[in-house]
């Protein structure tokens, strides 16, 4: 089968892999109809992350279940499933409180053969891992590129808002303009937030913002930025969403915040070295919530919202392009020509 | 009138200071029959803090109301008070809330003539400030030295439990055998936490904390302490007291953390400069909430508990000095021969 195989710094190949098969009675195999290029992908393929050469890549699978192991009781070959960008239980302790990304048996979608950027990806613990798409809702191509950014962005983005505290009637300041940081925008939007502050550096991507229901953007950095959103909040507000993980970001979020607030943070805080800000978030009583997103835990009641019209993130995907041709999406992405990237194999 | 006065690194000096007076219809003057050394007063003290030489220093006041400004309503001249280690006007949004530490109109003790280590003291808005013991109290010494650790560390110590959710039934991971630490043990204790597991650096504090209601304690450092903090909790404490504010301690207070789990942290974070523990926290999804405890939202229901016997936080107090001999205190507590010391002007 057709896979996409990092090979070091901006080189993303697609080479003929072995198909995955069942190993266990808990696996499933997935035919890949739909996947993506993810943000954090481009880590590796800009050099700020280690990873072996010759390993497979993505996380963001959606397809139709080719195979199963004989104890897999939720889905059978012939459904149509996405899974989270990491695998679960669905048994142990986290996995019952909604901590999915703690599951003692957890693990990812990345072996050393191929990623979810391929034909087909295997899973272990199929049951508490894959989400499977309502028949009825199977081959809609427009729901399923909706449904799509449930595996990761849209459900990261909701957990910011989740973690920020964010109820209706609420304020809530976003920051980042990436695809998590729009869909944080559409995930405030739809816990009712009145007023959505979205703060970017892209005067497209905060035109999409709008579009998923940002009612103000700030387009500036630093210092300009907080001023701005301080105006609009009359001081600083209750609910920031930090959807970037940059030592900037992570800055302006505190800054930002009212004293007594909270910051809901989901971008990997790869960038994040000095602590600084933790004496502003002392001193405010500003709290830090949130983490690596339980997509699993929120992925069925975001997909209830898809399916009914009333959450639609497809927008994040400003382009498309054939497995074959991945390269193309790694580089549209890591040139910002791209918001994210839908891979169809 | 005598006054505790900084005069440089290790140098701290009693001197004739002018007694303060009304200066604004909502101010009050206090005479103080009590007062303490904090271990914030130890930062100028041993020069890791900036701060001018000649400037009064303390800010944990007890003592009798000597006069007041024509707008005060709450407390008259005769009355038993004591006074949070900082001001507020109790009116504002942040008053409102509880977040007095936050008061528009806040402020300290300690002013360029004198501070709280003094025979009198001088509060604007001294409404949303001083707490009124009740008359029947107002003279008996135990219970105002049970009292006075309400001024700062007995708050601060409830304001980590409350911050790290503490609830009836909880195990609870107490980081720090300093005063606010010990008082993290007693609130703790109180909230109604089953197990409450002190660690610290000192066996004779950590006998404290066995006195104060720890059911275990941890006498050892770095990844020492966090494997027996996750022996005794089976892998993590979902409550997790942060009361010391250096770089170890809050990357000890996110390993212990169980993932899900939240640190309050307390500790003034000073000596907090590398970010990594947010890569901890990250993968986790453990929250840190806290910050400088807002003592004025938290003193009259401490005091309810001092008064009827079911809270007792004066053994913290190891020592006690005339002001005259502050300068001993000082020296005690920053050879950490005393944990903490109540000063008699």
């Amino acid at each position: 089968m057709d896979a996409a195989v990092f090979y070091g710094e901006g080189d993303i190949r697609v080479e003929d892999r072995p198909e995955p098969e069942i190993e266990s009675p808990t696996d499933a195999v997935v035919r890949v109809t739909h996947t993506a290029v993810c943000g954090s992908d481009l880590w590796p393929y800009r050099g700020y992350q280690d990873r072996e050469a010759g390993t497979g890549i993505g996380h963001e699978p959606m397809g139709i279940v080719e195979a199963v192991g004989d104890d897999v009781t939720s889905v059978e070959p012939g459904d149509r499933v996405f899974g989270p960008f990491s695998t679960s239980c669905g048994e142990c302790e986290f996995c019952r409180k909604g901590l999915h990304t703690s599951c003692v048996e957890g693990g990812g979608w990345t072996g050393p053969n191929s990623g979810a950027q391929a034909e087909y990806v295997h899973t272990e613990h199929a049951d508490g891992t894959l989400i499977r798409v309502p028949d009825r809702h199977a081959d809609d191509e427009e729901t399923l590129r909706s449904l799509l950014p449930l595996t990761d962005v849209m459900c990261t983005g909701h957990h910011a808002a989740v973690s920020a505290g964010v109820e209706a009637g609420d304020t809530a300041v976003v920051i980042g303009d990436g695809a998590v940081g729009l869909c944080g925008v559409a995930a405030a939007k739809r816990l009712g937030a009145e007023r959505v502050i979205a703060m970017g550096h892209h005067e497209d991507r905060l035109e999409i913002a709008e579009e998923l229901g940002a009612t103000d953007t700030i387009a500036a950095r630093g210092e300009e930025a907080v001023e701005r959103a301080k105006e609009l909040t009359h001081g600083g507000a209750n609910h920031v969403m930090e959807c970037v993980g940059a030592q900037s970001s992570m800055e302006t979020a505190f800054e930002v915040a009212r004293p007594g607030g909270t910051v809901g943070y989901v971008g990997v805080p790869s960038g994040v070295e000095n602590a600084e800000f933790i004496g502003t978030a002392f001193g405010k009583n500003v709290s830090l919530e949130g983490g690596v997103a339980p997509v699993r835990a929120y992925a069925e009641e975001l997909m209830a919202d898809v399916l009914q019209g009333t959450l639609d993130p497809s927008p994040v995907f400003t382009k498309e392009v054939d497995l074959r041709d991945i390269d193309e999406g790694y580089r549209a992405m890591d040139e910002r020509d791209a918001v994210k990237v839908l891979v169809k194999p």
